[in-house]
């Protein structure tokens, strides 16, 4: 099989480096869909420099450099097109700053065989001009085709949701042009934009990114869940359960918990799974 | 009275220099509300890089730094926030690229007495890498409170509508958030933003930037008259009539005449007008 287990696993991804500024946030934060209404105090928040805060899942973005060194890693011999955003987990250290240069590392740590395909671990440590620990961002990337080399399966889905009513319920409505924004915090992959391509990946027409749902998704929890405030959030995992489009609604139930809140996501429209086996956990 | 005409026409504005990539244009376009439907060729053609066209009014970005060289110029002291932007003329040379690190000149052509204000009308040229003249921009400041000096009240507005119904008329409804997505482009004038402010300047919510209304007119002209095509536009004037507020809808009257399609917009809600006396010259 094309990917070689032995030789992956612990391979080190290129070191690399990122920085942004209040500009980078507030576009990250419209690409997710804040600032309605743009009189909110706590939207402002999100999309005035004046007043800005730092979503936590934000953190996901300077590392994307690191990701990408999947690609062409000796062993890692895959059609990228067959490559799926499985899961996401961000463990924050501390509360994101507005402007920053940070330095990523990270690791392959495991591949599952999951039978139709195979699972990639990769995990990545950020760090700020101190050196001190920012974020870690543990990245499960899905190929498909890649399974059924009689490995490992890795564990579970964890974070099922308790059998009772959420605690809390959020509609995050998306735009029609919902990934053209958040494509311009980095991820240009053309499925997102081009019909085309999207068609050759499997899809009617562009799909919205993963990391798009994960950010609104963590955006509804921290607003309905934590009233605004970004510096409670210790970390958010999640699975990537279905594709939402840009245009629908995401529908968020939120169960507190002792462990943190647990998250499902559906898509209203279509009453598919987006984001699921979710946990914020909470400082 | 604070502005010294003498001092200030023919002043020289400082050159400045700016630089534009693919990404900026797509963030441009995107604050004027480009990309719905996201599967719609002609608007990919302004969200996507693959595909990109550069909308002649982009040209007014770049000159940004050069006009709030009149803030603190000798002889013109008055208070920023009086300033409101009165007109905008565009003249492309050749159409924009997608690219480019220009240089731009700008000097104070005239100074005229409108009675309840000045308007002080500075002309910039924007040159390529290689010194050709790339666009001139005509802006008109109109400066609340500086008039009633005896000057010269200067020309009566022009492109007033023909007498007939419209050839075209188009809609182009705005998002809530439409403000905050286009002063990432560089205006930064807390009046779009931060309702305190807002309030300051005399009005109860954050209004729209002028220049957005007017890209947003441009690109409805282009799509519906000019089929897309950003090529033929030579010019664009338009004279800033009233405000738009975030969230609502401009309709455009567009009426083919000898001299170009003369334009007219007004605020769909309010039944306001928004850009008045505007005229799109095409090649």
């Amino acid at each position: 099989m094309p990917i070689d287990v032995a030789k992956v696993v612990g391979a080190e991804l290129p070191r690399t480096t990122a920085s942004w500024d209040r500009d980078d946030v507030i576009l990250y934060h419209l690409g997710l869909g804040a600032g309605v209404p743009p009189t909110d105090p706590g939207e402002l928040e999100y999309c005035y420099e004046g007043r800005l805060k730092v979503l936590p899942t934000f953190g996901v973005l300077p590392v994307f450099s690191t990701l990408t060194g999947l690609v062409g890693l000796d062993g890692m011999d895959f059609n990228p097109v067959m490559l799926l955003h499985g899961e996401q987990e961000i463990t924050v250290h501390k509360p994101l700053p507005v402007r920053a240069t940070v330095t990523n590392t990270g690791r392959v740590e495991h591949v599952y065989d999951k039978g139709k395909g195979a699972t990639v671990v990769v995990v990545a440590e950020t760090r700020d001009e101190r050196g001190e620990p920012l974020c870690t961002n543990r990245f499960v990337a899905f190929i498909r085709g890649e399974g059924g080399f009689g490995g490992d399966p890795g564990p579970a889905p964890a974070n099922e949701p308790p059998d009772r009513d959420p605690d809390l319920v959020a509609e995050s409505p998306t735009l029609p042009q919902q990934a053209l924004i958040y494509r311009l915090s980095g991820d240009k992959n053309p499925l997102h934009v081009d019909p085309d391509m999207a068609r050759l990946g499997g899809f009617d027409t562009p799909i919205l990114h993963g990391l798009c749902s994960y950010g609104i998704v963590a955006k509804a929890v921290v607003d309905h869940a934590l009233d605004g405030d970004v510096t409670r959030v210790a970390g958010f995992a999640a699975r990537f359960g279905g594709v939402a489009y840009p245009g629908e609604t995401l529908v968020t139930k939120m169960w507190r918990t002792d462990r943190g809140i647990v998250v499902h996501t559906d898509c209203k429209e279509r009453g598919t799974k987006v984001v699921t086996n979710a946990l914020m956990t909470v400082r």
